[in-house]
């Protein structure tokens, strides 16, 4: 059973779930992965903690991990880029494995033929502003976009805490405004490493983006699909 | 915290989830509703069961819930229209509530506006077959429109079946054809009484159907969120 530390926010937690879902190749219910998931919303905020702001979410994360555990996981993720800055805490408090985001990104960033070059990245601005993705991404021959401030503030907060209140229309064009920017900069893709985001993605409907996107939730799925050894539905059946 | 008894099937059990966190009415991740969903994809075929030819899903179902208890949920429900013919027999297996999906329907469906008369009911053969939206509707004024056993296989089971094997285009043409041929017999709206057909409905977009819908994951995660006091989001902010 794969378990979902979720609520981080609980839209993406959920809409991992529902992502891991509708990309297993099945023919029937039985077929499927069991998932654990808690959804919980009571977790300190992420971003805060990290930019030294605020509670520290790695003791609720920790709980969520070993109840997931206890209750029969042999294997777990946490849909919430954010939450990686605590990765070698989290991956150390349990004996089941924890798949990293980041590197099922990158993973789906060069499955997705794109060779490398400069990609942006949206994010919160403690992902954004750290080596999270940026080490990752360079190990793999990718130059992460360079963003100021006033970017981040407009490019990737903007959408994000459009769906943390749940206002989808508005999240989905401020993301597709945001692609539309890092096309124009010069970016081969763009990476949607704030799990929120893939939300807004999913109101605007699959399609009309200028740029390649690797979702971090789908790419999160498709890491966990593969780790019990299930087969991925292609995306153009989707 | 609300305990989701989920994988009936999979993408249905978590799209409750999806749901259940983008219907809420709220400004942060730390005012959702916490929730725990187990999504089993193990639990038996409920037609099947229904119809007297394979194994009864109730003791899966029961020690599903008994855990969501045990692990500090107050209140349950499970997103699959079919289960709710244990209905009886799963409420006295926990101390905690478990919310009724049909109720939630009937109650949706005077909220809709629509005052009586004709409604199309699109289920698994057992839930058409069987009285359990029959006698709800009929004690709120609303009449079924009979559907022969053709009729249910391909205008239920076509879309239903789809949405099973991730075959998202399929299932939401079909959903579109079976509401149109509802709309041309005159019923006054259509009742998505299998959860598995929210999922199709998403795949096609929100707007192009010919008539009102009421869907049993939209109306059992609004009667979730009023059972603990939350918030519902208006359905055209969505």
């Amino acid at each position: 059973m794969l378990g979902v530390l979720g609520g981080m926010g609980p839209a993406a937690g959920a809409y991992f779930a529902y992502r891991l879902a509708l990309l297993t190749d099945v023919g029937s219910d039985q077929e499927h992965l069991p998932v654990l998931l808690v959804n919980d919303p009571q977790i300190p905020d992420r971003s805060d903690a990290v930019l030294g702001r605020g509670t520290s979410p790695l003791p609720a994360m920790r709980k969520g991990l070993q109840f997931l555990e206890a209750s029969g996981c042999s294997c777990a993720v946490i849909p919430c880029n954010t939450a990686h800055h605590w990765y070698p805490e989290l991956a150390m408090c349990v004996k089941m494995p924890l798949i990293h985001i980041v590197s099922s990104v990158v993973e789906r960033l060069r499955a997705s033929g794109i060779p490398g070059g400069r990609v942006g990245l949206l994010g919160t601005p403690a992902t954004v502003h750290s080596s999270l993705y940026r080490d990752a991404l360079a190990q793999a021959g990718y130059a992460v976009l360079p963003l100021s401030e006033d970017d981040v503030q407009r490019l990737c907060v903007r959408p994000i805490k459009a769906v943390k209140q749940n206002r989808l229309p508005q999240a989905s064009a401020a993301l597709a405004h945001s692609v539309r920017v890092l096309h124009d900069r010069g970016a081969a893709a763009v990476i949607l490493g704030c799990t929120e985001l893939p939300v807004a993605l999913a109101a605007l409907g699959r399609g009309p983006l200028d740029l390649p996107v690797v979702d971090s939730i789908d790419s999160l799925a498709v890491g966990a699909l593969r780790h019990f050894g299930l087969n991925v539905k292609p995306a153009n059946a989707l």
